[in-house]
């Protein structure tokens, strides 16, 4: 964790989720984004699920990072106790291959949107969030611009093993 | 509503569940059975669902009706506050046919259940409520096994028209 | 098992399922709530699972829990013959994770409600079995604010570890 | 309804799905095969549907056919307790397509079969007990044989008719 | 497999599928039973297949029971050639869990029926087609019944031990 | 229709496919490729569909549009009795939105692949087959082409109007 | 459309979509934010779309919102070619309910991340895109707590009405 | 790869999905087919993938094979910036065994088909590519005749081994 004041939030119900988590943590490493991670339940800890949420803002959050299974409630609660945009990441469970997270996630009614992503997709979260930081900070919107050609040549030299 | 008090609580998002919801205010009312319904939005009105939550137990509900769509939130998080059994109605939106309200509602982790009822079940969610209270009430007891009866001469009867 | 009379029966359609199921007797323990447990099968015993549905009430149990998977009948048939209110548990089997163990035990007619838990959730059917009682019984409903309030300290402890 | 004994029973939950199951009832007519139509509720009466099944063979029924919809168990059930071929009909619901009826139905568990056909396909359900009995006699076969050939010639003349 | 002239004919697109339908063949060899086995692909060897079904009833096989994975052909397409009952077994692949097998098995057109069974349930297709059988055969309809007798008792014995 | 030998045949299963199937008729009219249009019942005619398919290649044609719903049998035992490129449209039927139809045409075994368009895209079959006569017909490529560019154009004219 | 230069881009594969998309425009006009509208199909102008994406950000846009059905790929493929967010909403179309749309646009690769909201739900991909706005700007942020505030009272009222 | 002029291009999004798609180079192998495979990712690298489809025609290929999994949108992108044929082989990824890449691979809009084969299925892919080569090419066209033959012939094969 970072030592400056945190700009993205990455909470989840319990540490046994992190592995998913962690990897939107790494994301925001990589682009220099300070963060925090916290074990923020919607269901066992709701008036302090409740709190973080309203409290966000104030604090300097940017985004909310928020991952979930199951009957997954805290991006959707978080969302809306925050004036802040929630990403949520559907984490998959035993059974029913996270479509259950993914739709207990995603559809979210009228007044109360969590921009969602893919199941167990927390890298993508942390990357969403440089997004939408770097929208409004141009440095930061340069690196991901690079990051972006870093996949492309990523990409291109597979192809050129692929060819040979 | 009646005028004594309440014994079980029915709520949901939004007035627009009401046409859904009232099936169960019904059932409750053919057992004799007081009830009070109100709108508690988990997303619109979240600090207010926390207090009618953890409230409700100490007002003398003995049980909780709770209606909600898509990404269904309200049954769960009133689960997470109340000592009570929570009933869960899946109301089913435009589209999906409920199965995201179903799967938001049932698939709830390990310590906080939600007690699950069909998509759309309001009426059979006032039953098992009265069947909640039943257990610990004789009459009441006495009064669904005779519905129970009254539901197989029905089904006869219509057996009766069917045979000729 | 306990030597009280039961307030509680577990039962499920073969012993294949006590590994799913005894998650809902090791609940109900917790609780110190007296239970028993039986193997009913709605398809290779049909006519005890009807005695047995039929005789629950007058043997004093308050709540029956029901596992079943595939074409999960065994819930919803007890229901039937019994005014208590009957919690069904998705046993998953090898294929369809469990989501035809949730339809055939949710999606019930008009008339005869049974309260679905999430698939695999024995142990939420025995937590469920027991708000139903606590309802009715403060002491109960004091241990089951307890064990709210342990589920929030474990989170809070998990999170704390989670921040350093 | 024929005046002979009848060969085949037609069984439903409630009369509310006479509209579907009738077409099972005019394939069985159009190959001279006596039924009879009855509604026989698994939930609604659940010992007279026990007794249904337990006496069919006796009675000199050689197949049952029941229709049923959501947590569908009528055909099941009636399999576990006769030894005779029930043919399940997935009766659709208002929502979920009958995906629930299907799974309900077909998903039995070993040792008690049901023979499952399409969502809503009672015709279908008639004219597979036709198949069973004709199995066993000549002039049935030889009338199936025959219905087949008036398809393949119903078939042959829409493609006269679309190509001109 | 039997001396005898085969009863049941039991078929299936490769031989990959054999360790699916062998129980199939365990469950009619328990009744006495005699029955063929053999390789009848749609897609490999489509006339062959047209071939078995359309000599099947004059063979003297009373049922056809046919397995087949994916896009599963088979099933429907013996049903199309035979005036006999064709019981389908939807076999799991690799991914989808066997629900495109039941799919394309279960949702026939109207005027040619299969009497489908849960995913991979190829011993319930044979049992299904020893009660077609048994509904012609009074001893075989007395094994049936005995059979289910032996499965009730072996589930009581497994609830003897259960409650100890 | 064409006068022209045709190039391309389209067959569904019965006439009352063809409002979703003449789309494809149009797409080819519109390229100039000469067709044929004709009912082949996999389930109804099986020996007639068998022999399209076989002399398919050799009386010129050079692709084959199926269409069927359902247990969807057409397209893929047309692929096992021709060398040609075969193309499966899933009609949707009136219960479960064509994905019974779509997994019954695509999830062909190895060795006998079904080109599948989006569940109803008969239109889209159409403009398919054109592409593979596209492929070895620089004219026809041409006006494939010149197609994508229309379609641009009229994309293009849609945003002018929204931009006003 | 608002005269001063906009930060949102709302953009569709047709305007055909207008009728869902247009609920996005109302939003953001609601919070004052200026924003665009345009048609840029993914795959009727491949070469647009590509440039519309890549000069986004350059042009001053913060966010782009884009609706797609079916095979939606209009979000994923701006998300490659812009380093801004990118709000996708999931069309819903004749068949499917807007699943397939779902999982077109949510199911993105690890680096190209979209931030999905509910299936039709344009309006709070607007909402969003405010949020996404307002972590940077105080007003806006105020604006939205306020709306938050509103939304609340208003389900306060319909509770209000319910209870009489 | 050969060292003729391609005629068939095999594309993916990564190396990571070769294990799969060299099924599709090895059918081409097999009959005599000049490929080649390259690594063309729609979200990483879209400015050459966009490239890759504009020219793949004038380079001499005459059909596309394109795996892409999650929400696969290189297929159709390909498929709208190339008059060719489009072959689209949906990989299953961690989660949902490839419905969502089957369904964002298989919806396309009307006017841009992709000919889409089962999940995992790349092989199938090749024999597609094959078949429409093979329309106009009788040589081809007889391997592929012969190839047809021989999957008859080893079905057979494995029918004799189980038949003993």
């Amino acid at each position: 964790m970072t030592e400056t004041v945190p700009t993205v939030g990455i909470v989840m119900g319990s540490d046994s989720d992190w592995p998913f988590m962690q990897d939107a943590a790494t994301a925001l490493k990589e682009f220099g984004v300070p963060y925090e991670a916290d074990v923020v339940s919607a269901h066992r800890m709701p008036h302090e699920m409740i709190a973080y949420g309203s409290e966000a803002a104030d604090r300097g959050l940017k985004a909310i990072i928020a991952g979930a299974g199951g009957a997954a409630h805290l991006p959707g609660m978080l969302a809306s106790v925050t004036p802040l945009p929630v990403i949520g990441v559907p984490v998959p469970l035993k059974y029913l291959d996270g479509m259950d997270s993914l739709l207990s996630i995603v559809q979210m009614p009228a007044g109360v949107p969590v921009a969602t992503v893919a199941v167990g997709a927390a890298r993508n979260a942390g990357l969403l969030a440089v997004r939408m930081l770097a929208a409004h900070d141009a440095d930061l919107r340069a690196k991901m611009t690079e990051f972006q050609e870093d996949l492309k040549a990523e990409a291109q030299a597979k192809g050129e093993r692929l060819r040979r």
